[in-house]
């Protein structure tokens, strides 16, 4: 057999393993502090629910509960989700509601069905690594808008449309992650998400709204979804159960408009024909008890308690000329470090001290972002996140000499 | 919003409900003898089995059963598939071993990672829905080869990779489900499985390997895959649990030539991050505990006295001129109607009987096999397997004049 290599599809040439992942190898260390994962905390999972729950759906649906599911997913499922997001102001006829197996999923389909090569793809500056791998797995060719602690600029937005199109290429539409995203932490203001939907009118633009983080605000009541404000069927909404409940019962759901989500089905029954049908019955059970009211209730309190302790000790340790987010809810916050110094760099450094964290440069799509860097404050505890960023100051001190 | 529709992709504007799941309005009706679903019995199931497994996963691992798991799968259970795989003749180093979430998405990734639009894929004729459309997806185009009872017709895989690279054709790879194949229920000969290789080395070919029935023999000891006589990493093979244990625990396997699967790998993080961390702790336990071992010897002669029974009601229903394969393994038998006669056409009536099967032409990718139907013996207990296969030859009768 000759070079495998010479079989490969264009796009398949083009992918390369995500600089995080290239980064653990460094990181995965005994005794290091690790604020790189982009994981909810284990401790917030409801475990002794799940386990009365797993036994309730064998006692009850028996084999019927492993045999293969609807593509689309469990019709019992799909009903009360439907609910579910009623209840947070995204109502939906059943044919523009679809469960995917994670929102990764829903970003993959949603990019396979919209997404010819060349096809532009606005996305914020920085933009969840997630869903950029996603568009480019599609071949989308991928422009940053600048974003600030406000939210998307919507100025840039038009000049970054406008100068797309002039050039001939089809815009097919803008992805935002408008709270507490991943990576940077914010959230956009409600001033600015009008001014979003208000843009996107005016450019006839479709809006593909990623929101994994909304439930996990700490401070005000939620902003509200672009999707809740949606006049004119204009957003493609994702969220997931992944924050809230757990990562690893593979359930997501995605409301959009009707002619998209159809094709979004054909394309999930070939991408992998079903989601598993313990997971989504689980995330039913958890549904019909009330328990992901419960979980929210419960996992703000924690999260913002370690946000606190994260933001404190920065504000203690980290020397002048450093500035970082103060984000309002959601798993990360972001820093900036001076001009010219290199992240990546100083991770070497960083995990000599003993800490780590993921470097920003791969989250912006246009080269730029070198001296910023992601930090979660979710997965150490609280006396962990102190002596985490005592260590991360000391490696950003020397650094700066 | 203008038309959504104006946002699609090249793929997606191409992409149709499947005929199968156009089919289904019209066949789920109660009362209905069904012959048409592809999925194995829930009778065959081990849920006290599960029940027991979901219990202990829950109390040994606690909540980082629930967390997120790597892409590539649980690495316990990557171990446990090599040495399953192993003892079937099929040996790999690590970095050519991959977990999916059912092999619908091995088939998805492959094919995204080989193919280019208008790239060629050569297929059975019949073959697989599933596969067909996850290269459809792709953009592939499909050219068919013909499979007789004994397996692939050898000569004509030449003349067909003839022809399409003299037109200047990239021919990516061959997908063939030797061993009871959906819908077919052919196996390839011993002969024409080492006739398909030397094939395949003299036209530098790259075969995948769809073998999720293998293990469903019902007579002499399983013919060896593909892969287990592959000398120079020439077929990427996938296996399912999804026919011994159960489909709703989406969880597949494949292996293949290291460059291939690295680039899969990277595939699949974009497409859905990772598998249900549950689900993959369910098939490693029933690895260990040597249940999958069980479940085979225990369904095989389920699913053998089904076939004999719908085989010997054929024999003594259906008029002549009515053909039929006699699949010595997996789930379904195929039906071949007198020329002229068209099984899609036909199904109104046999609905009108009150049974129903899948009409064969969807799956030809050459337009062809109006006159056949799938028929499986997997769903319907014995008795009513005798009743729906009267109801057939009574509509199939009719249908002759």
């Amino acid at each position: 057999m000759p070079s495998h290599e010479s079989l490969l599809s264009a796009a398949a040439r083009e992918m390369r393993f995500s600089a995080i992942r290239r980064m653990s190898a460094l990181i995965e260390r005994p005794g290091i502090i690790s604020f790189a994962p982009g994981q909810p905390s284990p401790e917030t999972f409801p475990v002794e629910a799940f386990r009365q729950i797993l036994d309730e759906v064998v006692e009850k649906e028996g084999a019927g509960a492993f045999q293969y599911i609807l593509t689309r997913g469990l019709g019992t499922l799909l009903t009360a989700v439907g609910e579910y997001a009623a209840a947070k102001g995204i109502r939906s006829k059943p044919a523009e509601l679809l469960l995917t197996e994670g929102s990764q999923q829903g970003l993959d389909l949603v990019s396979r069905v919209l997404v010819d090569p060349g096809d532009v793809v606005l996305v914020e500056l920085p933009s969840y690594i997630g869903a950029t791998s996603a568009f480019r797995a599609s071949r989308a060719r991928m422009t940053g808008v600048r974003l600030d602690e406000e939210g998307l600029d919507v100025d840039d937005l038009r000049r970054r449309h406008r100068a797309e199109t002039a050039e001939g290429r089809r815009v097919k539409f803008l992805y935002v992650v408008p709270s507490f995203q991943n990576p940077s932490g914010i959230s956009h203001s409600v001033a600015r998400r009008r001014a979003l939907l208000e843009a996107a009118r005016e450019l006839d633009l479709l809006v593909v709204e990623d929101d994994p983080y909304g439930d996990l605000y700490f401070e005000d009541d939620p902003r509200p979804t672009l999707k809740s404000m949606d006049e004119d069927s204009r957003v493609l909404y994702l969220s997931s159960f992944s924050k809230i409940l757990a990562p690893g019962l593979r359930t997501a759901f995605l409301v959009g408009p009707e002619e998209i989500v159809a094709k979004i089905e054909i394309a999930k029954q070939s991408a992998n024909l079903c989601g598993s049908g313990v997971d989504q019955r689980v995330i039913l059970a958890c549904l019909r008890r009330g328990l992901i009211e419960e979980q929210k209730a419960r996992i703000r309190p924690y999260y913002r308690g370690k946000r606190d302790a994260m933001l404190a000790a920065l504000e203690a340790e980290m020397p002048r000329g450093v500035r970082w987010t103060r984000p309002a809810g959601g798993l990360f916050v972001w820093v900036t470090l001076p001009e010219g110094m290199d992240a990546e760099k100083l991770l070497e450094a960083a995990v000599a001290e003993g800490v780590a964290y993921v470097a920003g440069g791969s989250f912006f799509v246009d080269g730029t972002g070198a001296n910023t860097m992601r930090l979660t404050f979710a997965k150490e505890d609280i006396p962990t996140i102190q002596e985490g960023v005592k260590r991360l100051a000391r490696a950003v001190r020397a650094s700066l000499g």
